[in-house]
């Protein structure tokens, strides 16, 4: 970065990593130095690169000269005023950004997994303490700014429910499956041709991702230091062409959800799985890699965000925003706003309840829809509809449950999956319609036909 | 408002107008007064009520005892920190908003009209000027957090186009006319009854409100002082069931859109007219009297806000995260942000490029049709496709051009009305399917069929 000619005060930024979304940062600072000066009140400097390989190819307008392997030495340096995290990963990622934090540097950071762990409340408490500004909206949904919107625009609300698709990879995945009527496999294939999945997809397709995710928006939007295995977690593997195709024909779409909700009484519950929303939910809109995310307010009602969730210039794009705040603050000797502690208290997410599709290949004899539906009964879950479809030397069941506690629909599942005449069980799917999922009653049930 | 216990500091707002929006706010700053505090870090309460007639009405959580009509002595007395407008119209809130921003004091209005008004441009230049906040967050599209994200989280972001749908009155109109083939009249009523349009609904259906957002939008996403007059402006009176139902056809949907777009040469234009969208776009599926808009960002791609645009509650939300934003502000000694004017210049949308539908009623004479392609020729603009239907006694032609001039459209209008056989035209219907509008090519045309 050259010397301007402006009398602007200059904040200089150290940044840790310099992969894809790093090196898109550099891109934007440089491209946009002169905005960005009349937009922050200061010229914004690079005054370092921690970087792990010195030896690594990089791009042109990566300055060398700023590289170093030193990112201690860096982010405790005084010349340099604030940080910009993006490493990923918890360590070392969380011991400089704590360094970061105790020597007072601001820290804006883009890495879901630190925030997600338990390191990442420490992390989140000393900035607060210390009255530093954390700064990391890039770490949920790209370019999507849900992190300011529940913390600053929906301050004053009560907020009931954040729910949407905050993993590309997988909404590409089932996008694929329903637009193209190709299995998991094809479409993980494509996914991972593209650059969208990795070689190993776990992170992604066993839904770790999003349930990081989920617990970061738990603690901007009700103030609960969550971590990643607070969040019940299920992953979009076992999703069969059979199970498309039924959301298909019954007006429903299958979408890789993330959902934060509370009850009445403040039970907190996160979970991450693959649903049913039908057609006409704006959600089921959302295609491809990209993410939206609803947020239910009591007074606002229901708000929407969507956008690009991943890739380096609009996670960069994010990061600049968290950036120029944070500047802007350093100047104005304030911090952006913490979101508070309500007085909420974690629930499992296995005792809500919804709707559920379940999916049973069974020989085609004579008792055989009698034994499961009265599977269904003893647990009481009560059956919605069913289809019956004829199957090489079999059938196949499809079922649709009226609102069940998921614990009762597993039980069931496991109960059915013991019967002699069962084949095979695909996945139960939850099915999400309405708002209600803090039902109190338990299930009359019986009912099964 | 009785005196809590806490010892945190107060700030004392001053209400300007108690009526939908300022009663919900009442409520809201009542029921929430504990959450408020923890999150403003201050006791929020309310120093008085300015309304134009003390002798109202009004629901009983309305405190009689703070009512003022002295709206001046109210905003400039001492004891008030902070001011809320919520009385709409340029005059009085105009005199009353530039006493309190002169005497020092922060302003929360959800007011369009003064906003998009000279007299609201001279207010946010008054509020730049001392340095104090004049926030507006409610005044565009009620609780879609719309000016906050465009002004902090797009803050670094070169944005393209802000495009959406702000007026919920004449989308709930076209979507009852999309969806149960009813007439503009009938859909009329509808809203008329239902609370959602005025008995004279020409504000929302001749774009004025609409054309209002559009120009505080195109202040806050290029900091442009823009006011209504700037805006284009065409409504949705003359859609009738044959253009909803061409559009069905043809895989489009009639929306009322409002878009602020910038030319890679820094032409800004804005403008305000029903246009026909794909039915895959995001906006297609955004019914009845919901808000949304997409943001065009060059690094953060697309981004979309959806939700409530109007009623109390989700106004009242809107205006209850810029209140404790400026108590916050005040508190730490800050404003927020405020939008930086970009080196852009006003471009008159009329000459913005798209496809355009155009329905004509002939006469069903031989030469006919060649005459009417030889006059879209005569006017460079080409044509893309033909439909004709038999009509009693004539024929419908509806025809699509490639993309042209909106002023060469409405020549190509104006010259085939004056044609002999042609009885009747309908409106022209712009079609939005791309992001290019600011081609600079003339259209070659002349291949008029």
């Amino acid at each position: 970065m050259t010397a301007a000619a402006s009398n602007a005060p200059v904040v200089r930024v150290a940044l840790l990593g310099a992969g894809t979304v790093g090196s898109a940062l550099i891109d934007l600072l440089r491209s946009r130095a002169a905005q960005l000066e009349v937009q922050s009140g200061a010229r914004i400097e690079l005054g370092g690169i921690a970087v792990a390989d010195l030896s690594r190819a990089r791009a042109a307008h990566v300055p060398a000269e700023l590289l170093t392997t030193d990112g201690t030495g860096l982010v405790t340096d005084p010349a340099i005023d604030l940080v910009v995290e993006l490493i990923g990963g918890v360590e070392p990622a969380g011991s400089l950004v704590t360094a970061a934090l105790e020597a007072g540097k601001p820290v804006v950071t883009a890495n879901k997994a630190l925030l997600a762990s338990a390191r990442g409340v420490a992390l989140r408490t000393l900035a607060r303490d210390r009255g530093v500004d954390l700064l990391y909206e890039a770490s949920v949904a790209g370019a999507v700014p849900l992190v300011r919107v529940l913390r600053e625009s929906l301050t004053g609300e009560r907020i009931r429910r954040v729910m949407g698709i905050v993993n590309g990879t997988t909404n590409f995945i089932l996008t694929r499956m329903s637009e193209q009527g190709v299995d998991y496999g094809e479409a993980l294939a494509e996914a991972q041709a593209l650059g969208l999945a990795e070689r190993d997809p776990s992170a992604d397709v066993d839904g770790f991702d999003a349930a990081a995710k989920a617990a970061i928006l738990a603690g901007v939007a009700f103030g609960y230091d969550m971590v990643i295995d607070d969040v019940e977690r299920e992953g979009i593997t076992g999703i069969e062409p059979a199970d498309i195709q039924f959301a298909a024909r019954s007006g429903y779409v299958v979408k890789p959800l993330a959902i934060v909700e509370v009850g009445d009484d403040g039970q907190l519950a996160a979970r991450v799985h693959p649903a049913m929303l039908p057609t006409a939910h704006l959600l089921a809109g959302v295609r491809e890699a990209c993410n939206a995310v609803f947020i239910e307010g009591e007074a606002a009602g229901e708000v929407m965000l969507y956008g690009q969730g991943a890739g380096g210039a609009p996670t960069a794009s994010a990061v600049l925003g968290d950036l120029i705040d944070a500047t802007r603050n350093v100047r104005a000797g304030t911090t952006a706003p913490v979101p508070d502690r309500l007085p909420v208290r974690l629930y499992p997410s296995s005792e809500l309840r919804s709707p559920c599709y379940v999916r049973i290949d069974v020989d085609d004899e004579p008792g055989v829809l009698g034994q499961v539906t009265r599977t269904f009964g003893d647990h009481t879950v009560s059956i919605r509809s069913m289809e019956q479809d004829a199957q090489a030397g079999g059938a196949r069941l499809l079922f649709v449950t009226h609102a069940a506690r998921w614990t009762e629909v597993q039980r069931t599942v496991e109960a059915l999956a013991a019967l002699e005449p069962v084949r095979r069980i695909g996945g139960a799917i939850r099915i999400v319609d309405g708002p209600e999922s803090f039902g109190t009653a338990v299930p009359v049930g019986g009912s099964a036909r």
